[in-house]
């Protein structure tokens, strides 16, 4: 009944016997709480997040919608282990092009031991995300000349330098082959653009981690969906938040590490669209 | 005819025979070029930006009037070394209450030494930099009750918590004596407030800051300058930007590290200006 997720393109996959997310065909994500602190600490995130009453409305919107812990059969045959219950956020999508945005110009926080805080700040060194505040962790792309998914290997989309993601993100909206050397970014207006798309939902996140001192939301990625394969159909782009393993008490202090790598990241988005724009009008 | 600062709260002072700024009476601060690339960059800032067509008009005024450089009779008995001549921010004020505040969750920046690294990163955790995303410096308030200065050690302003920075800023706007427990931020509303307040400039920094892609200030202070000694007078509050000497071009991608602290910054102005408001309307 349950399988191993089809789009998931950062974090531990449970493939090969390992322990990792399932889903089923409900559309819920089924998530294993890790030996250690994070999987508590993300459970409680979750239990905290969905009570709460000092977040508006329209903000529950960006997070998975949260059904508790099950006891389920773990994909690594280690017997039934506790999963938190998740909206599978790519559930009814057919051909989904996807990317994970780890926002922040570091991934480590106060008071983590030294063994964290050193992995931590040589990956975030090593990437975009001190020099951007953001680093693309994973993407698949729905290849519509190919008719197939591309999905670069982990190690290519993590040596990314600020060029590398801003090609990432313009391939991610580009109606030509991946293969080809200058994306058109023929979907960028209906993907990024537009009073529902991914830009309008990210002013939207924006307007709220102006303010919030709730929570602190270390190590948290943007989830980017939509589907260019619905031929008509509006690409049903989508902006959600996951992964909430570091999730801190914010203390009455807003997340400034979140809300200035969202802002680096947004503008890389009003780039995009702008240049598109610009583009399109001059007829090249 | 060129005395050591009487108002300098932070940096390098030129006393006891050190190398250090000077001013002289006519609202002139000579920052001498330091031997290391520092100076060299922070000269060179200065002729960029001075001359920088792309800085809207009125962001020039956020930063002090540049000079040039001139050779002038260093502070150590060197002999003449060369010096930034630039505005003295706090010329004109007889009682200024000034403080030095650090703006970023990291003073480091890509591609510095391993040294340099190491120096700024163990500073930036033992101070409210990384927790906060800004570090108060140096202050020093005029206490009019003892009609005197306060100005708090160094080492007592660096070990100041989130609390120690929310205590100093309110501090910062209080008439009663430093030495009473609870500052009674009397002055919160005309110093903060207002529509030239501090307040109200930094907001229209954090505009510029929220798309400007020409620099990125790592290491930088906001210095607040006001004067509450001139009875009935406006208290002449000020927001200027200063030390440049680690500003690098922002290639395209916005100052996240300095637009993140600059918020949280803001948050704790406006928490302190809703509390002291509330405060007066219930009498206390």
């Amino acid at each position: 009944m349950l399988k191993v997720p089809e789009h998931q393109v950062a974090g531990h996959i449970a493939k090969d016997g390992r322990l990792g997310p399932l889903v089923d065909d409900q559309g819920r994500f089924f998530k294993p709480l890790q030996g250690d602190a994070r999987g508590e600490n993300e459970a409680k995130f979750y239990e905290s997040f969905s009570s709460n009453k000092n977040v508006p409305d329209h903000i529950h919107g960006y997070f998975p919608v949260y059904h508790g812990v099950q006891l389920v059969e773990a994909s690594d045959g280690s017997g039934k282990l506790p999963h938190m219950v998740l909206e599978d956020v790519v559930s009814g999508y057919v051909k989904p092009s996807v990317m994970d945005v780890k926002i922040g110009s570091r991934t480590w926080y106060p008071d983590v031991s030294e063994e964290y805080f050193n992995k931590c700040i040589k990956k975030d060194r090593a990437t975009t995300t001190v020099s951007l505040g953001f680093r693309v962790s994973g993407l698949k792309i729905f290849d519509r000349q190919e008719s197939r998914f591309w999905r670069p290997d982990k190690r290519v989309v993590l040596a990314y330098k600020a060029d590398g993601a801003r090609t990432a993100l313009r391939k991610f909206v580009s109606s030509n082959s991946v293969a080809d050397s200058i994306p058109d970014c023929a979907f960028a207006s209906e993907v990024y653009g537009g009073s529902n798309g991914i830009l309008a939902q990210l002013l939207g996140l924006k307007a709220w981690f102006e303010t919030q001192t709730l929570y602190h939301f270390n190590s948290c990625s943007i989830l980017m969906v939509y589907e260019n394969e619905s031929g008509d159909d509006a690409p049903r782009a989508r902006v959600k938040l996951v992964d909430f393993a570091h999730v801190l008490d914010g203390n009455g202090v807003i997340d400034h590490n979140f809300f200035g790598g969202l802002c680096s990241f947004i503008k890389f988005i009003q780039d995009i669209l702008e240049s598109s724009e610009n583009c399109c009008e001059n007829g090249h």
